[in-house]
């Protein structure tokens, strides 16, 4: 064997094997050393940040190697809006900082590096939120229990496209089906969940821990094994930005109208498109006793309309973070307005439905919004259950309410 | 309506408007103007920027708000490895470059500020490829017209967990089913698809735009209709970072041997969990004539044990990227290896099979381990498609090779 060949062979093997290695370091688990060089047997490497290293007590050490930089900071969801904690340099140029305890949480957070925000390169794990991609930070605990994956049976998440002759798209959504789908025969209740302004179907898996939530409360028994299908709640995409043909792309980058999001057209096909598509290809229990509906915000707004409009089809629904509110001047169409959903509210009481249930958190900037539909509710005599947490408009908050609202289903 | 409420509900409007606009600064189609403000009804909102823009004759500017930054530059897989542009600051904190015009391909990229690698905040799509992300930038065209996403018929891509008894693992691994799938009964071909060192299970949709490729191939009538199975082919993990229980990825963390990266018990798992799960769970034609197993680097590798030790049993062989390495010291054991794969190659060729696919770029660092993978070949009278290509070892060549041989398979 020729030295070329050998030296090339030495770095195949390094490559392999720091491969190996470089594919744990953001791993979050406190390692031995802060620090580790990697195996390099045939050629320089870097040394290896660990970023972020969770201490035993919940404390997080963040460091980044940025020896030209003059200033770097953290900032994330566990701080107030708009905060954030300076790192240190040291003389090899590595920045550090130590944080928290931090209480356990699924996380986002990012670096500022010299005025420019940068997500840290020792953590591969990302979670998009619209345009703007964050760092993972897992913190375990009770009160993160549900978000992390465990060693239980998994369910299976499908990338699904389906055509949508209302919105006149074939268009992306995910389906979550429980474990034991692909086994067996059994047909499965359907919950349609919703997401927010700025989000698309991604949303509630990535940010939202659908899958692990889900995983893990049919699991422990607390949740009856269910689809959930997971919609892009924006009228005018076909998918999440990139996910699409440029077409449809384009055709959302300037909406001629930007009422197109709230022209009723996304709501009409979840029933006359999703819906049909879900019954006809998956093993559905296809009735208003196996069928709920819930989303947070926009889709809050959506899943009221939905509810609205088709009586009779959900037996239970879920209102997350948003209620009724009323735009615009108090003009003789909106009172109209508010007439037909107040005739609409009456029917769907009438129509029967097990459970409608609404939360927010106190710090919410739509918490009014929530008790108007309150008051407009306890005005009919219509029953639903309120559950009201700390915090705003969040995703801690709507992952908590899906955990809360999953165990209600299907009983 | 007091002005709290007003204003409150004004944000929320704003919120969705400039949520739906700024959801698309990241496409890369070119926009009337290069810096637009947002709609700011209520509230103000940093100018956005686009960023990457693509020109008509497919030059692309890369922009990025940096104040306090004083230097920017951009490096990307167009570039020669280790080479950048610098970005040029105007007065107002932008910086700016325009480069190429860029030969159409699907490439990634990241901005360098005072020293540390940045992701562009105005694009959000995000490719992972080991530990690293980088920004997409995809310009169409001749060369990349199968990996652009296009109004066709889109296949299903499914995250699917497997039991693994031999690797003692709940495992993850993809699996796109070809459009039509749900709707029909009929059965499908499969191809068993692997990834190299650093990649995981995530890798050949992200990087290798594998569901783009067959979504087109099979639209065109190119490629038939099969169902494509991406495992994940490091034998100490369940999934990618971050999408398996923890106690996994500690244990992935520091390899009690780094050889069980190599130690066949994954390509045995190929055989023995992978196959017979997807023959029981999807609609399969299970039978020689429709199974096909490829892989690039360390799963061109993989592909040759699993092919060599299972005459028979695939009529549809792809290595790409990688050929004969003879490990170590040539002692009595390593006559004994060569041996031994001679004998199986032997067997292999008699068993019958139908195409073995070989593929490389001439500046491959491995691309003499093909020449003695072909000169071995050739020594058994061992008939093989030989594809070579410029570059090196590239997704950009395999993307080309997964787009070459799918046509060629169960015909």
């Amino acid at each position: 064997m020729n030295k070329t060949r050998k030296s090339v062979i030495n770095v195949f093997v390094a490559a392999i094997i720091t491969s190996a290695l470089s594919m744990n370091i953001c791993a979050q688990q406190a390692p031995a050393a802060a620090v580790t060089p990697a195996a390099r047997p045939a050629f320089q490497r870097p040394p290896v940040i660990i970023s972020p290293q969770l201490l035993p007590d919940n404390r997080v050490t963040f460091r980044l190697m940025a020896n030209e930089a003059t200033s770097v900071s953290v900032t994330g969801d566990w701080m107030p809006m708009g905060k954030s904690e300076n790192l240190i340099k040291s003389d090899t140029g590595l920045w550090t900082v130590t944080l928290g305890p931090l209480k356990p949480e699924f996380y986002g957070y990012s670096f500022t590096v010299n005025g420019v925000r940068v997500l840290d390169p020792s953590n591969a794990q990302l979670k998009r939120d619209g345009t703007r991609n964050e760092n993972v930070l897992l913190v375990p605990g009770a009160e993160s229990d549900l978000y992390i994956i465990k060693d239980v049976s998994h369910g299976t998440l499908s990338k699904v496209w389906y055509k949508s002759p209302v919105l006149n798209l074939t268009r992306r959504m995910y389906v979550y089906t429980p474990a034991g789908y692909e086994n067996g025969t059994g047909k499965y209740p359907v919950l349609y969940l919703l997401h927010g302004a700025g989000g698309d179907e991604d949303a509630w898996t990535t940010l939202g821990r659908a899958c692990q939530i889900l995983d893990n409360l049919i699991a422990q028994g607390k949740a009856r094994p269910m689809i959930v299908v997971m919609t892009n709640g924006n009228a005018n995409q076909a998918a999440a930005p990139g996910e699409a043909p440029s077409v449809n792309v384009l055709s959302a980058q300037v909406p001629s109208n930007p009422a197109s999001m709230a022209n009723g057209k996304f709501e009409e096909s979840v029933v006359k498109d999703v819906i049909p598509y879900v019954e006809s290809h998956f093993r559905v229990l296809a009735n208003k006793e196996n069928r709920a509906i819930a989303g947070l915000s926009m889709g809050g707004a959506q899943t009221q309309t939905i509810a609205n409009n088709n009586p009779g089809m959900f037996n239970y629904i879920g209102v997350f973070s948003m209620g009724i509110m009323n735009f615009g001047p108090q003009t003789a169409d909106a009172a109209k307005v508010e007439q037909e959903r107040n005739d609409k509210i009456e029917v769907l009481k009438n129509s029967g439905y097990k459970l409608y249930w609404v939360g927010v958190g106190t710090e919410d900037f739509l918490y009014q919004s929530v008790q108007t539909l309150r008051k407009t509710l306890d005005s009919h005599n219509f029953k639903y259950t309120y559950r009201e947490t700390p915090g705003g408009h969040t995703w801690a908050n709507w992952r908590i309410y899906l955990s809360e609202l999953t165990p209600l289903l299907f009983k």
